[in-house]
């Protein structure tokens, strides 16, 4: 069986997955962006090119290479586009680059677009890149289809519970936090340093932004809450979650090509 | 005593506000977007407008013309671009838009310029335009500050509870519900028509968004939620809560210049 | 009867506006400028925004939000960009704005999209959006017809020697002038200050542009010419004269839907 | 005596011009329109480079290539975009284009620098991409100073009377008009068919614009007036009064740098 | 027999041609950039435009006015964008007016556009602005074709071993050297200055480039290569190679509309 | 010792680095772009990222997370864009995906940026980001510095003679041939499949471009070349080559900081 990353298969194999029907590619969308002094710039892009390799083993979809740079981390979800370690792109810039892989990869074929997000601030750009691409295509009668999400948005009530036995304080502030530090001790735990990890409550983040950023509004270790509880066992738990539901979700949504290539 | 409206004041008013050391101008974002049946099309400029003309009061400020068009309304936090009264921009135009008027305003000598949004699909689009002017406009040493904020983020939880007794279920599906309907019977009650309120229940969004978008994933009345519970007294409770919040933090974040210009 | 303004109507009175044939959309363009001391900054949004309503209600038309930012304000017709007061869009930032409103009208079925200028500077940069938007919409066989005005061209020589008893000398000086603070006295008269009208004779305009601007070019007042001759009276003329001329142009030139709504 | 174009200069001759305190380089922008069926698409940079040429003489400044591609031709002053002859760019095109060559001749040290138009319907976008060119090389402290200015508004009175004897109709209606064939005569002699001169009377023109264009709206022709009065000696009255109006303007706004370098 | 130059065509003339099948027009790129002490800044221009015009006339294209501006001179193309003489167009601006001419002659009909670039570094930006035009307006079903050329790549290994007797050592240095200033003294003589040419070996290009340009990596003279062995004679080989190589390349791959229209 | 490739570095070790003189980022630019049947669609991105690693353990150098989308793919060096597998950015996307990346990495503090392309077609449009990019931080009197190269162009003649015993044809013929695969023999052997290599004979370039691409031009196994001389060993040539080359270039032209951090 090969790979799902498109970046290891050959224009052969990639051409026949191409050419069945309910063709897929998700497109995984990172940052390179510090995530405090215990896990590496490229959390982001690691984490959403490794759930979207998980979604793809569950329905026959591809896998694009990972969109490395995002939009400027906020204050308010990520610390912030001042801090060392975090080089952003502008929205527009963004926003055009996704309209032209997904416009590139409609062109060829693919039946189904996913972008499958891992930074909070890419969200609204990558829409409208989207959106703009789908727009632009729709014309020929192309009946190409697309789909954005974020994986913690899939994470249910009950994983939640148990993720976080203590309360559930919201994504903005997960930000270096349990989830992304769960998920990478399970994916890739050679690149986290548990003893680096901070013990401060959670930040308080203002209703508001300000610019300049004031960086004493972020705490001096980068991360918006404490990554103290974070666990492979946790991270096996919001991993399962996410991949099948996302799955699920694309089962529902789109009209998928059936199983893997491998398994016709 | 003069409007805080600089639409309708004269240049040489105008100036004097503008000499006066921490000059504040506070510019609404505002949206062209359909409301469901009961409300006009104009309530997101309209309620932004309105709450920026408070806020002015209390912190001297200054309020310019509301953005009256705003980015794709989006299903999930508008009832989508695609129903008969939503008129939009694309991102980057919106942020350009932004970027200019803000570079203007601060090129004039304003100390601090605000942006209160009342669309939900600006924010981040705003969020660039601001963060771009800022840092054009910061070499010459200009002392300029700019803050961005939505106005439901500063109702307290406290008024949560009161506006909404039987549990609150998220800003998103808000859209043409209980907090913009009771805000406008208490500020435009003219244009607000009770006896064509729907009874739904909430919009089930789903965790992510599909492109192109399916009309039949937004209620039939482009409302996410009810606005049976919508009153004018509510209303008042929404109103006072985040003048008076979002007057606070102007007053703590900004150098203000004292009181209003009346008042010296 | 209801408003022809469309951020006043709820989306399904607006709806079935749009569901007639020869539905009509007309969108006023404006400007935040300095007007000299006697007048408010938002003139030109205010007049062109009335002068639309009252072209609306003689043509079944309805009336878009009006665009509040113009671009740049010139020396030779505006007083220079420079000014305290005058808030302002680079170019490009106004025909992406106008294509992307008015492709917006269009695709939501509109038959007819007209702009109705208020601001000198605006013009050409309008022009480009509209033609963009149209051309853009074009092909799918729409057969969208969109028009671009300023108000004062379709003022008649019989009007003009009325107003301008002593001979008038060209639209461009009439900045802060005659034409202008009459239609206010008319259409907004608390908002006039006659009594600080500066009686200064025409500026004397270059054949060219000098860039930086040379603020010693513009009367401190920031008028062009004189408001002195400026009465209601002679507003009325010129509003009778403009809106309906502007409405016979619209008769002449588009399909419209026959009478008001209301009147079918 | 060398050439003022500095197409034809070699990088030593330029250098030293460009040494001289006050130097100043004259931008002639034109277009590529049709002229009637008596004069050739280039009419527009072929005046404004020959006008500037005789200006540069006057002033010691040099010429740069011209701008031969212009702004969309309008119905109202060029006979429309859609007439065969006509190639042009869009206004964002335009403006960039100008701010990049303007920018580069300012990095490179000139004092000065005029765009000459002869096409109507730059005006505006070049207007906008001067002031961006000025405004962003401005910080540095350099001196640099730009003019914007059509040929034709340099034209007094008394030279009007001489060439329309009959009575001036307006600027707008002289495509193909008296003005430019009489020029031609003079300039580019061979160029003219003075035989295939239309007869008819000026068009009517709208007091707005229609999109798409109508065709119908504009003569056969393609010229908006008849040049039937044009002769070579209006043209010499029309070309001594603009070369020596607009020289005169330069010396009196800008810090030329004496005599011709020749005269040195 | 009248001129193959649009710019000397009238629009009937003009329209005659465009009405043939196989109508071709042919757009020669250039740019206003430094040569060396002995060659004038039009270089680039001047033989692009020249050339086309023999090719024109050996295959009954048309020749549009010659881009005048090109991109950026680089330090291991054409001596660096910082030396005096050197003014240029950034990349998007390039291309964006490619587009905008390029998509204006399709819209008018033409069957075939070539672009024949006489700059070294226009070639991908223009590749880019090419692309863009056709793919835009391929939709309608027009079978517009388009063509991408520099002029030098149609030397043939013959013709290089006269011109280059002592060996070739690539285009690229070739900025002020043999080839260039062979053509401009067959077909501009009067613009060149033997007695200025350099005598220095070829520039060593570094097989990088570095940001800002270090000028101390060019030649004091601009030039590349010593322009030392250039002749007309060679320029004649030169002129006869590529212009009969370009003409057999557009019949071969652009359905021509036979002969010129004189000899129809 | 720790990774060199920053996405593995947690923000800590990364500020360190940044820390200390002449600290310097390696960008690699690759493309998601066919290779040929027995190559996978990633081989620009591997290659440069992995050449970037070493030349980074040569210099004290860090490695961005590659670039791996790239401009559209050219027949006469790619294959053509509209092969399966090949998924392009627009040039202006590129560019400025590059000036966000590049001024990011200047603003946080790098004294030197290097871009190392691996993808022919990016070269141009690398170069203009990088331009504006340095130009736009140029002012504050940082002295920040990049370079631009293709690493291909640093394999010397020795080297060439040593791969290419039959001869060297050029680079871009090389597109999914010896080179290529001869350095992923070394580098990936698991992802090359060398029972799939094509024998066929380079292809026949034209000596220019055609639009829309005519796909028939390129060889049906999407090479412009047969790598049957690949081996690892030749790979493990041009990978020393290259890479002792670049670092050299490296230490010669940029003030770099010394040893690896973990050599201090």
């Amino acid at each position: 069986m090969h790979s799902v990353f498109i970046e290891e298969l050959d224009a052969q194999t990639y051409a026949e997955h191409l050419a069945r029907p309910g063709a897929t590619i998700i497109i995984p969308a990172g940052a390179t962006e510090q995530h405090g002094p215990h896990m590496p710039l490229g959390v982001d892009a690691m984490l959403s090119r490794t759930i979207a390799g998980a979604v793809a083993e569950k329905t026959g979809a591809l896998v694009a290479p990972a969109l490395c740079y995002g939009y400027k981390s906020q204050p308010r979800s990520g610390g912030g586009n001042h801090r060392a370690g975090t080089v952003s792109l502008g929205g527009c810039s963004l926003s055009q680059m996704v309209e032209d892989v997904v416009g590139s990869f409609i062109a060829q074929g693919f039946d189904n677009v996913v972008v499958l997000n891992g930074h909070f601030e890419n969200y609204q750009f990558i829409y409208e890149g989207l959106d703009n691409a789908v727009a632009r295509t729709r014309n020929p009668g192309a009946a190409a289809r697309a789909m954005l999400l974020s994986y913690w948005d899939f994470v249910d009530e009950e994983t939640l519970s148990k993720v976080f036995p203590d309360g559930f304080l919201g994504w903005d502030i997960e930000h270096g936090g349990i989830l992304e530090t769960s998920l990478m001790l399970l994916l890739h735990p050679a690149l986290v340093k548990m003893d680096r990890v901070v013990d401060h409550p959670p930040a308080k983040l203002t209703p508001y932004d300000i610019f300049p950023e004031d960086p004493s509004r972020t705490p001096d270790s980068g991360c918006l809450s404490s990554a103290k509880g974070a666990t492979a066992e946790r991270g096996r738990l919001l991993f399962e979650t996410v991949t099948s539901q996302v799955a699920d979700a694309l089962k529902n949504e789109l009209l998928l090509g059936g199983m893997p290539l491998e398994a016709n």
